[in-house]
């Protein structure tokens, strides 16, 4: 390992345990900061003869306790490893190194007229590693898909340091059982990615065009979504933001919130005709009951738009430490779901306020609690226990797009059940029989 | 199984042993027409208690030998299972029993403005449970992905008869591992699916537009391809049919064959704008070299263009016994791969008539023998070779869409290598540990 550098100062050790969570760590014994695949090899087959747990790690910007590290582990960090190592743009694919930060490959992809659709929030942070291990998805993926959706093939280490190849360079293929498929999403669990191969997509040639909309209920919001779906509009992303949302946005930049605003949808369209397409959903939400429709093609009152939807968690993080939740619907139910949600807040006591990928049924009710607690109290784990329970009632998942990590391990078995939770701990085995990987996330 | 008929007729059991190549199947015990999930159970539940192979089976429509059953084996029938359980305009779903015929749920989700959009050549006779077996292709996946991108959950039915449960209903979600996406295109080697949630799409408003397009060299049409995607046409379906196809079908229909004419490219946009759409991929064919383009949105010509395609496999039968192959390479290296193929053939004294899903880099080399001859003679496994070989060294895959099967079993560790084969295994074993589940399939 002579290009990775092992960091064994306890304080920064810490800082290397930790992700976006309030989880407190473990004591990690060190960490390592891989250059290459070599150096992963190495940790992974020392960890594996000493039998030490090995947690990867990108950024550390996840929302689910996927990368805290736990006592006398080996942090073994990808950061470092941030090469594009080819991109091409005829073949519409790029091979990287798990440390490249997703919003660089999109950029390096946008001087070819491509771009890497996946968005998740913290696009500009996160790293393609980090993507990977959790399926993250965005605002794009309404269109565009999830992580998984544009990854082809990988290379990864296993426990052992065994280098495994799997999927492919091209378009299609069925050679084998789908190893990339199963890797995607696994946090980490069943080995190490060292590179991979993802698709990029052309990029839209034209400005794309925004609205926002009003509405005096969920339930005419919800239709709206319904109805912009079902006319074939494709948007490019839709969000939907409820009361609560409004108003921390609200108190923080004072953008005028009527009283009977009960919901704000927000959708972008990026096709050839998008002001268009953008006028056209603008009447399907008038034809919903929405009392106020903005729309745009202008990149700067896009911008605007746009970013009243990106204020939302900075707007909620200035009245509380917050607990970013995650699940998923199927998106007929969505107004249905959020008004469980504030009925789980109101019978709690706890203050929700909620964002959706609305296009695909995906929310993230924010729990808001006192600055400075270090744990969400338990008035927050009942109220998320009840919005956890609603959306498997409803035909949903426990988590849309940031993962089981160690923050849903209570939950799992809900959804999984039995059978799915033995065979997962059984293929888990296979890659990893003495259980060194990232231990106690994903399944 | 009060409602499962099983057979036992030697000569019906032969013809239920079978797909669609030439490989001679064993003799099985029987077949079990299954008309419900608990059929199954107790089939499985029986075949393990007396270490019976099961071999699944869908309409036998299967080109790689994935159906093919056994001496001694069970063939476990799912062709009756035919219920179209729900289907959900609203949130773009359905939940189907696996012997739904693909085209079938296509035509009642299009009573609902939507449509199935995997659309394998096989589909007005192959059901959706064989297509998620294979991971089924077709004309439209360089617009709307393959199988597994319609895929949401499944239910399956283990070796040993427990149900599972895998994925979910909703369009996005990241709860454990992705067991969903490992079922498809795993040949019935883990499980036998007895329920299958899909994803719908929209279904296009307006009529196709489609152009047809005579190239002088394969080089050109292969420009033509990268220029009609870099420019982002995301055409519905986009087909290159080689000099030998065309004169196959010129051969059967007189379709007036230029000498000039080395390769012809025919395609399709489903977009709002389709025949503005259309004209811009002529206008790039025609920049790229072609030498006669026709357009047309309406229906009766698309119907006459398509359907050129349509007849390539007839036409091709008519001249001999075939061996449909499928490869698929990065899309820059398509018409470099077909080169390799003519120059096979050449070699090895072969016919090889060649269509390719152009969009996708996905090849069907169809290697033409005498009629009456039961397998393909060693000159064309030889040429078969040679393609594979190929197909691996411009970073292409063995099969982009057919599956592994029987017939491609013999080149598989090229591709695989000897990790991810013996990873393979290990899960084969986790799923079915004694073996009987299609053995020899897919790994």
């Amino acid at each position: 390992m002579s290009e990775a550098r092992v960091l064994t100062d306890p304080d920064v050790i810490d800082s290397y345990a930790r992700d976006r969570t309030f989880v407190e760590p473990g004591k990690p014994l060190g960490v390592v900061l891989a250059a290459s695949r070599d150096d992963v090899v190495t940790t992974l087959r020392w960890a594996t003869e000493h039998r030490v747990p090995v947690v990867p790690r990108g950024a550390g910007t996840g929302l689910a306790g996927g990368a805290i590290a736990g006592d006398g582990s080996i942090v073994l960090s990808l950061a470092r490893m941030t090469a594009i190592k080819e991109l091409s743009p005829v073949d519409e694919i790029a091979v990287v190194e798990p440390g490249v930060i997703t919003a660089d490959l999109d950029r390096a992809a946008r001087e070819h007229g491509l771009m890497y659709a996946p968005d998740p929030s913290s696009y500009e942070i996160s790293t393609i590693g980090g993507n990977l291990a959790t399926n993250a998805g965005g605002l794009r993926c309404v269109k565009y898909g999830v992580t998984r959706d544009s990854a082809l093939g990988l290379e990864v280490v296993l426990a052992d340091g065994r280098i495994m190849n799997t999927g492919r360079r091209t378009m299609k293929g069925v050679t084998g059982y789908d190893l990339t498929g199963l890797f995607v999403g696994s946090e980490g669990t069943l080995g190490v990615i060292t590179s991979a191969t993802v698709r990029l997509r052309r990029a839209p040639v034209a400005p794309p065009a925004t609205f926002a909309a009003e509405f005096g209920s969920l339930r005419e919001a919800g239709a709206a979504v319904t109805a912009i779906m079902a006319a074939g509009c494709q948007p490019s992303l839709m969000e939907l933001l409820d009361r609560a949302t409004l108003e921390a946005i609200d108190d923080w930049r004072n953008i005028g919130l009527e009283a009977g605003t009960m919901a704000m949808l927000i959708g972008q369209s990026d096709a050839t005709d998008a002001q268009a397409m953008a006028e056209r959903m603008e009447r399907l939400c008038m034809e919903n009951g929405a009392s106020f429709v903005a729309v745009s093609s202008s990149p700067q009152e896009t911008e605007e738009l746009i970013g009243l939807r990106r204020l939302a968690y900075q707007a909620k993080e200035r009245q509380g430490a917050c607990l970013v939740e995650d699940v998923c619907v199927p998106r007929s139910v969505l107004p249905e779901m959020i008004t469980h949600i504030e009925a789980a807040a109101v019978r709690h006591g706890v203050r929700i306020a909620t964002v959706a990928h609305a296009g695909d049924g995906n929310l993230h009710p924010v729990f808001i609690f006192d600055h400075g607690t270090v744990e969400p109290p338990p008035e927050v784990w009942a109220a998320a226990d009840e919005v956890f329970t609603r959306a498997l009632e409803l035909g949903g998942t426990l988590t849309g797009e940031h993962g089981v990590g160690l923050l849903k391990q209570r939950w799992l078995a809900l959804e999984s059940g039995p059978v799915a939770t033995e065979v997962q701990r059984g293929i888990k085995a296979v890659f990893d029989p003495l259980g060194l990987l990232n231990p106690g996330k994903a399944i």
